[in-house]
């Protein structure tokens, strides 16, 4: 039964997972999928009058659900969808506020499902334009690569040029290890992405802006060639956000030092932060450097959860319902 | 007979091929070997006292043989070589100050022609090292892209980071359409390349490097993947050196305008300019392209000279010495 008692016609159940955004220097332009994280929906629609129901489990958050029912009322606005209910579960499975996309997800996930079940084909531009509006509802700003990333799997490119996004999926395997602070030291920070872009300097010079462009470069060149050692010595490169950000990460230039040290290929800060992933040739090397990494946090009183995933081939997706 | 009148011990020839530096938004970090012009060395030792003689055909600029002679005393110098006279042939088949790399060619066909006949193993990014600074003899400032593609050939990305260079290979036919203005027209500026790097901008907002960022990244994905569409888009994107070179090229958005109308996947600014570019799908294209864009010359009583070519997938070379 719908929320509102009305016999449920449709119902679809969809995965989006995590992503790890500003890729080395690809502020705003480079992301990544990643294993392990999902956020799920399952959006039923009955007949009614427009209601919006959300109700979410897993990971809580204040403005857990708000995201959901925000871009769920927009969906029916613009599409002109009459004489329908919506009843949105979400379950965010992806840790919220540690730079791994959770929000832009939820977004991803939530936009899926309404457009599978009312039957409405989106080009990728039109996903992605309503996707970054529902992200900006909670980041403040609109911003495309980790719904891009969410969305296509893999590590994609935005283009800003044209709203749209370019799908890179490595040659060879690459494994990610991440340490993510617990959810009592990202709590210290709300408006975190928002501080994150605030900090970043408003103009840059032309050779800081050639050398950004060059690592860049280097980076779409690694991933899609497969070259692992040039991976990640781009992928550790950053001219713009990592030297403003790397401050609001307690140990940041430790962790990244023993992390080389261990063998990862490249490390950077995930997102906006606060989390930090390590790129790396195996399971076995990325296993030992989210250990250290654990290791140099616990030994600093600081709580983490440590992770070795890797990068998700596939973006949204339907699913089974359970 | 050496100059000194010594018997030649050695002779080696060498061709390097001309250059599209500045590729779209790649300023300072992709380039793009051309067929259809090359500068070609054939140096000679013999038994001597160090004398370096350079003689010199073809395109005929003031500066003529100069980089050659003072890159072959400093390779004397670094590598300690003692003892030798050095006659070196440079023939210009590069026209200057067009911006396609003709010095650039110029420094790495005699470099490789001297570690070749001195049988001295650079790695890439010493013998970029050098060539950079030999270009830095003429240019002012020291800048890796035109070098590094008529080193490597392909479609080249500086490494800024570690001094080294990556060549793409399109897996796609590429055909370039030329327009070059004459030679009288660039005589009128002396110290071309040094002026055009004068105007553009100091400082660049964190909008626009992000912006500029999307269309590197989005451009070396199209040349890795083929994509021609994509390709042509990004190549003719470019917020930081076009809006302000342009202003120095004399009708320059009615030629862009009437390239792409004309069937061009995408138009820029051949390096620091003057001449300008054309991506094409096909000979046919490219044909097309260059007689519109060389009759708006001719109307408005420009003159000028347009080729039609394609990428050099090889770079600097032996050949037979003739």
């Amino acid at each position: 039964m719908g929320g509102n008692g009305n016999p449920v016609v449709r119902r679809v159940c969809v995965r989006a997972p995590a992503s790890i955004a500003n890729l080395g220097a690809g502020f705003d332009v480079l992301a990544m999928a990643i294993e392990g994280f999902y956020d799920e929906v399952k959006v039923s629609i009955s007949e009614g009058n427009g209601h919006v129901e959300v109700e979410s489990t897993g990971f809580n958050i204040p403005s857990r659900g708000n995201l959901a029912c925000a871009i769920a009322e927009e969906f029916l606005n613009r599409y002109k969808i009459d004489g329908i209910d919506v009843k949105i579960v979400l379950h965010k499975g992806i840790p919220p506020a540690r730079g791994l996309g959770s929000s832009g997800a939820s977004c991803v996930a939530t936009l899926y499902a309404l457009s599978r079940i009312f039957s409405i084909n989106l080009s990728l531009s039109e996903f992605l334009e309503l996707a970054g509006l529902c992200e900006s509802f909670v980041a403040g700003s609109q911003h495309y690569d980790n719904v891009s990333a969410s969305t296509l799997g893999g590590v994609v490119i935005v283009d800003r040029i044209r709203l749209g996004a370019y799908k890179i999926v490595p040659p060879v395997d690459i494994h990610v290890a991440v340490l993510m602070p617990s959810e009592k030291f990202v709590s210290k920070y709300p408006r975190k992405t928002a501080f994150a872009r605030d900090i970043l300097p408003k103009q840059i010079d032309l050779r800081t802006l050639v050398d950004q462009n060059s690592a860049v470069a280097k980076l779409v060149y690694a991933l899609m060639s497969g070259n692992l050692e040039v991976l990640g010595e781009a992928v550790s490169t950053d001219f713009v956000a990592e030297p403003r950000r790397s401050t609001l990460i307690p140990l940041y230039w430790e962790l990244k030092r023993a992390a080389l040290e261990n063998g990862a290929l490249g490390f950077n800060i995930a997102g906006a932060g606060p989390s930090v992933f390590a790129l790396c040739r195996s399971i076995e090397d990325a296993t030992r450097v989210s250990e250290a990494l654990r290791g140099i946090a616990e030994r600093n009183g600081i709580e983490t959860e440590a992770i070795v995933t890797q990068i998700a081939r596939e973006g949204v997706r339907i699913v089974e319902c359970s």
